[in-house]
């Protein structure tokens, strides 16, 4: 069974009260606290072996992509980082990943938290004979206005993307990428209501994002912008981009171009929701159906 | 290195903005959203062969455990368990804890979260080869004037005991508990404001407080009520008991005996915090240094 099937049959057992405004399947839970902004919530992990390597992978590496990835989670709905929780459960006298690795991950941890504004508040140390298992829960804040869903595209919008696609694991952009955290946070509520960041996959994400709102989607293939030696299929397949996704009326394109200040993260039009095609259904301007010809995605189960 | 020198060692490392009000090494961080509430924050781990035995331990009873945790540390400073992201890290299509076992764990945190008013609203699914490992931060409210910090004994305040003590993992307590959200709901405020729950001893835990309110503590090891067949250094030091040890001013004790309405969880005297005693330290009646006697106390570690 794969993570999305398991999720389907699971999830709806989970019942959220009033106040939880999106519960499971966004890039957060948003939560509204009654403070006039809106809590933002989510938790990632790093599991030796799976996401990295040790000892290919230093401390500081693992350190770097456990936070930028739920940076990137909150940078995708639009808010801001602020507080984090994180947890170890290793092999404290080990010989690989022991206390000396984790104190260094730690530490490196705690850098690139200050780094993004957020205060690692508290956590969890346990002993794991096998292979260390990292988690970092990270809470943050996005004013009601700015919050973006999945579901918030509308019919005719346009899909852009921020910078360069595919083989993030053979060139090392899953460890050493920045999180579009700047560029979100322009684009929140000014230009979008709706954005993603890729983790899966250009088409598995963008797809998410045309099925949460009951759209299909034109992919603008032959647009999208390739990181150095990839492939299309790369691009559209592969994941751990963590750039952004995010829909635009087509009424505010012009000023997009025109007002974008971040000069080294260029933006692409990779395509159009519609109503007229399938809910969830992703289609080449050839017409072909690319949610078969790219099967998969980036599972991370 | 034990978990307490790690720790020593490694959390001055983490700075604290403002709003965090308790950072690492309360039961919970506590921050304040501007909401006139706080907002409590925390994460447990439960590791396969660590925390719990499959297939001896059905998913169920692992859930089950798993939430009581964390809800005994928000009970702990007073609160209420509100939200709560949940995190697998295991082997989805392997013969032990598979998907299968997986759903219904998962189903059974739903129920058990319902149970003390929680959702569980996202979380994060991951491939681990090895044993299964899950987590869950969970987040509630204090009212600022219920919170209860493990530094806020007085010198001259009594240390209560909820319960009985010792013979946690033999007896299957450790599975079962009933974390003690009510109690504490009735203490919090009211009769206290220096609060913790018992995971890794009595004395143990009993220290914790003394040494954040800077004062020593004399303990009536006699007054300690036992679980069935427990001896009193296994009520001292074995852990995982999940009961309340909070101070009392004496001027409150009489008070606190009349309109205790837990008639089916007995109160106990246990101690007596004392600035004539040094910081964090320990004494029997007898004058003898238990923190020596009774050494260690359990570490998840």
């Amino acid at each position: 069974m794969d993570e999305k099937s398991f999720l389907e049959k699971i999830l709806p057992c989970f019942r959220q009260d009033g106040t939880v405004l999106a519960g499971p399947g966004d890039d957060c839970a948003v939560i509204d606290v009654g403070a006039g902004r809106l809590l933002l919530w989510a938790v990632d992990q790093l599991v030796e072996g799976v996401h990295f390597e040790s000892p290919a992978t230093s401390p500081a590496s693992a350190a770097a992509k456990l936070v930028r990835r739920n940076v990137s989670d909150i940078a995708a709905m639009g808010g801001k980082p602020s507080y984090a929780l994180l947890t170890a459960a290793a092999n404290f006298a080990g010989k690989g990943i022991n206390a000396s690795w984790i104190g260094k991950f730690m530490r490196a941890v705690s850098r690139e938290a200050s780094r993004w504004t957020m205060s690692v508040c508290g956590g969890d140390l346990a002993s794991n004979p096998d292979r260390a298992v990292f988690t970092l829960s990270i809470a943050g804040w996005v004013e009601k206005d700015r919050l973006c869903l999945r579901s918030g595209a509308r019919d005719g919008d346009l899909l852009y993307a921020t910078g360069r696609f595919g083989n993030s694991f053979s060139s090392g952009h899953h460890l050493d990428f920045v999180p579009r955290l700047a560029e979100a946070r322009f684009l929140a509520g000014r230009f979008t209501r709706a954005m993603i960041d890729v983790s899966d996959g250009l088409l598995s994400d963008a797809g998410q994002i045309a099925k949460a709102s009951g759209l299909g989607l034109e992919i603008f293939a032959g647009q999208v912008l390739l990181r150095r030696g990839a492939t299309l299929a790369q691009a559209l397949g592969q994941g751990e981009d963590y750039e952004l996704l995010f829909a635009v009326s087509p009424s505010k394109a012009v000023r997009l171009a025109r007002e974008w200040p971040f000069k080294k993260t260029p933006l692409s039009r990779v395509g159009r929701f519609s109503s007229g095609i399938p809910c969830g259904k992703l289609l080449g301007e050839d017409g072909c159906d690319l949610s078969v010809r790219f099967k998969g995605g980036y599972s991370h189960m």
